[in-house]
Parts: structure tokens; sequence; C-alpha cells
């Protein structure tokens, strides 16, 4: 077991698609072999530059991160990009597009594209990506960038767990649509206005500059506006050497370390939260036990809250 | 401090408004008092209907959800609104919207609205509203309407924990933002066309049908599609006759109860999901104790899955 783990991770290391493809399902959904896995691809961790990237339904997000990819291709840096978009068009459209992007870099080994559809597995959809990029970081990829649609809390986190940040706005979509976390402006450590050649681009940066105006980060950096049109690639060298220059400026003053930390605190206490119920869903409630008790709850037969209250104190006692 | 909760909980009772706010913040917040009075409420509750309203971003749910309150006024049945939006215009537009909403129900006292707008609390988004959802129920509103922007997984997991989810689309606004959570449709129990004297509103019911004809439920339903103008309040009667057909159906085939317990089989794994961890951090980690292993991890000198199941195998031995 031991011996074909080590193999496997071999071949990731190498650079088999294939071995890297199986580790990556594998993780997405936390199949019994994931944690060994995990264990042993933790070491070879650490090395890839990990971009998160976020914005508004229909900012074009995956045209930038292909241009992005295709610029750091450039300098021969090897990608690996996840796709997370848990929101799709009722049309469906979001997987045919997806399918004919996959195509499109199907030629160079040097990118490789992963998309997360669902919600991913139990831990939550943010420690699945995290998973999943460590497992692209393991695999040498020089890069891993992460991009999500920035809407709901689960993608919010995703992007907070990379190292730096991207958020990409559009000028000219009205309030109504220009719709995004609340929050995700504060996270931003790059803000790109992407279709910056439609009207409105100057009235989005005016109230980027606003917003910075009222608020300083802790650590003093003011986020750059890049303005690109992704579908011609303009802007995207410039985006990418925003980003080099941040990378600089976390390298400068020792805040990388401490801003992966911080994510580790976070994704600590998520791992222990999803480890503990497991052990007592295993151990303390027996086939049927949960779905009783909601049986007596739905007819007010018992409180949930001191239900819950007993279950947790009963906990570790023979 | 059993006499003092009694007391609250028959100021709620009787619809004191103060003594309601306050019992909605103490359980939003997870205040330290908001167990003992959950559990005093949870007695009182189980008459009011819940009603989760949810679409994309711009469908004109606020407008809606007040003309369907408004609707149910004229039958004296009382109301409680929550609205949750985690999401905002980067203008901070929504904040103003639901202050200008919140004066013009200020003379019906019928009629209570809470705005969610941050994530909650510690227990998740989803736990905090069906706490608060159950504050109102015990309080005597005869009907609770949740209102959600259906981008994120939060979001639909607030409206699944409701009795009857209403979905809305709006027509012409292209498929870049006609954007809503995968899977979120197929949550639907009535659709709502809203905005449907705009041109494309056959289109999007045709698109409607051509995806039931795709999926049979398991109980049967067929979710009916009301088509709607908000704004002058065409097409809510026709609405509130929906919800009642639904309800009823409910009724005859005894399928509430079942509703019910599902949400609660839910619901207590996720209480008992974050009891443990509060146990947990409570009695075997010492301050700082994460932050330290989250250094260790972020310095390569442990490997966090190791770890997690150390801590995990050492829970409850003393």
């Amino acid at each position: 077991m031991a011996t074909d783990t080590n193999n496997w991770v071999s071949r990731i290391r190498s650079g088999d698609p294939r071995a890297l493809a199986r580790a990556i399902t594998t993780v997405e959904n936390r199949a019994p072999e994931s944690l060994e896995l995990l264990k042993a691809l933790f070491p070879h961790t650490g090395h890839a530059r990990v971009i998160g990237m976020t914005g508004a339904p229909g900012a074009g997000k995956s045209t930038l991160v292909d241009q992005l990819a295709k610029e750091y291709r450039k300098e021969n840096k090897t990608i690996g990009i996840i796709a997370v978009d848990p929101t799709s068009p009722y049309t469906g459209g979001a997987i045919l597009g997806d399918r004919i992007r996959m195509q499109s870099h199907y030629s160079d080994p040097g990118i490789y594209i992963r998309s997360m559809a669902t919600r991913g597995s139990l831990g939550g959809l943010a420690g699945a990506t995290t998973d999943v990029a460590a497992v692209l970081d393991a695999s040498g990829r020089d890069l891993v960038l992460i991009e999500t649609v920035g809407v709901g809390q689960d993608e919010v986190d995703i992007v907070r767990l990379a190292e730096i940040t991207v958020v990409i706005l559009v000028p000219g979509m009205g309030d109504d649509v220009q719709t995004i976390k609340a929050g995700i402006m504060e996270i931003a450590d790059i803000f790109v206005i992407n279709k910056s050649d439609r009207e409105g681009a100057e009235r989005v940066e005016r109230e980027i500059r606003a917003m910075q105006s009222l608020s300083t980060r802790s650590d003093n950096w003011t986020p750059p506006i890049v303005k690109t049109v992704a579908t011609d690639g303009h802007g995207v060298p410039e985006l990418a050497k925003a980003i080099a220059s941040y990378q600089d400026f976390l390298r400068t003053h020792n805040l990388s370390l401490r801003k992966k930390v911080q994510n580790w605190q976070e994704r600590l206490v998520e791992m222990l939260r999803q480890s503990l119920l497991e052990r007592v869903l295993r151990e303390h409630m027996a086939d049927g036990a949960v779905s009783r008790y909601a049986a007596e709850i739905a007819e007010h037969k018992r409180d949930p809250y001191s239900l819950v209250e007993e279950l947790v104190a009963k906990l570790g006692r023979p």
C-alpha cells in the first residue's frame, strides 16, 4: 500500500498526466486513499505560486485566466488551472464552454485545466480546492491559477486561500449586475477592469479609488488597477507584471509566510471540524440514529439544541 | 436566569417588537444566551409556513417578496421577512435599498423585516437563518418569507430548509446574467417569471418546460410557472394561489412531515459538527495552539493531515 502510494507520487512528480488526473479525482472525492496520498505529497508542496482570480458572472474570468496562462507559457512556466464554478447558466452553457476551452489547450502539456463544478465533497469546496491545488503544486507546476465566480461565501473562501488574489470587474453592466460578494473588494491584492474598451471603465476605476481612499490595509500595499481586454490579450502582460510586483512586495516584507500561517489556521480548524464529525458519526451514532432523532425533532418530541448538547457531552466516554 | 428567559419568551410571544429584535440579534450572533432561548422557544415553533424565495441578482426578489407580503396582509396574516443577501453591488446600493424598503413597511406592525447581510456566525449562514426563522415562527407570525440571492451554496442551503421554495427567473437578461446556482432549478416547488412584460418571457417559460420534461420529482408534483410584474403587483395573487395549492398538495399527501424530517437530519449533523469543534477547541487546544500548529505546517515541519488524525484520536481521552 505504502509502496503503491510512493509509486503514484513518483509518477505525479514525473509529470504523468494520468497519474495527476487520478490524484485530483481521488482528492476531490475524498476517496479512502486520499489521506495517505496527501500526506505523501505534502513534503513536495510549497513551491508553486497560487493565484486566485474572482469576479462577477460574465466578467470574462475564463478568457482572462487563459490569456494569463499563455503569457506565463512564454516564460516556459508550467501552469495548473482549477476552474471552480458552482453557478451555471440554466441553459447549461458553462459546461459546453468548458469543453471548448479544454480543447484549445489540448496540445500544450504545459497547461493543465481541471474543472470543479460540484460542491466538491464533505469537507467543503474551499477545502477540496486547496487540496487539489496542493496536488498540482506537488506535481511541479510553477503556477496554480484558481478561478471562481465571486458570489458566494464558498468562493470567497477559495480565493482567500490563495497567495495572491485578483478581483475582476467590468464596466457598463449596471449596478444590478456588478454584484459580487460583500467583502470581496477588501481581499483584492490586484484589481482588473476587464472589457476596459467598454464605456464606463473610468467610472469603475474612480469607484475603486474612492473605496481605497476609505480603507488602509495592514500591510500598506495599495492594490494596483490593471485594465485588460481579455479577448484580444490587451493588458495581460501588465497583469503578469502587477502579480510579479506583489510577489516581490511579499518577499521583501517577509509576508508570504505570515499569509500561509493565517491560511493554515483556518484550514486546520475546518479539517478538525470535519474529522471530528466523522469520528462521532462512526463511533457514537448507530445506523439510522440521525434520521430517528430528526423524526423526533420534527414531531416536536425533542428539542434539537438539548439533543446536540447531550451528544457532544457523551463524546469520548466509553 | 430561567425566569428571565421565560419572561423574554412571553414578551416575544405577545408581539413585543423590541423583545423580538433582541432575540433575533442574540440568535444571529450566537450570543451565550441564544441556546437557552432557542430551547425555550422550540415548543412554540412549527406553526408558521416558511417560504424560501430565490433567484438571480436583479431578478426583483425584494419587490416580489414585498408584494407577496402585502397580498397576505389582505387576509390579515402576519409576516416575517428575512432578507439574506451576502452579495452587494460594490457601490453599496443594496444596503441603501434595504433601508428605503424597511421604511415603506414601517407603519404596519403586521410585517416584520430583518436583513441578514453578513455570514451570520460560526454555525454558517443556513443554520443562523433557520434559527432566526424559528424565532419568528415562535413569535406567532403566520408566514416567514426568506429571501436570498440564488448564487452560492449557502443560499441554496437556506431555501432548501424552507417548506416551500420559489425560484424567480427573469427574461431578456442574456445567458451571461441568468446565472444561478447549479441545482437550484431542481429545488423549485414554484417558478416565477418576474418582469414578464419584457421580451423573452415565453422563451424562459419554454426552457423551464423543456427542463421539466427531462426530470420527474419523487413526489410527482409539477412546479407551476407564475408570471409576475412585481413592480405593479401583476400576478402576485396568482403566486399566492400557487403557494396555497402546493401547501394543499403537501397536506393531502402527508409530505410536510417528511420534508421536515429530511431538513432536521441535515441541520442536526451541521449543529453537531459545530458543537464538537467548539468542545475540542475549548478542552483540548491551549491558547495559541492552533496558530502554533499552523506555523509548523506553513514551515513544512509537520503535515496537517497526520496532525488532524492525531488530534481527533486524542479526543475524549483524559
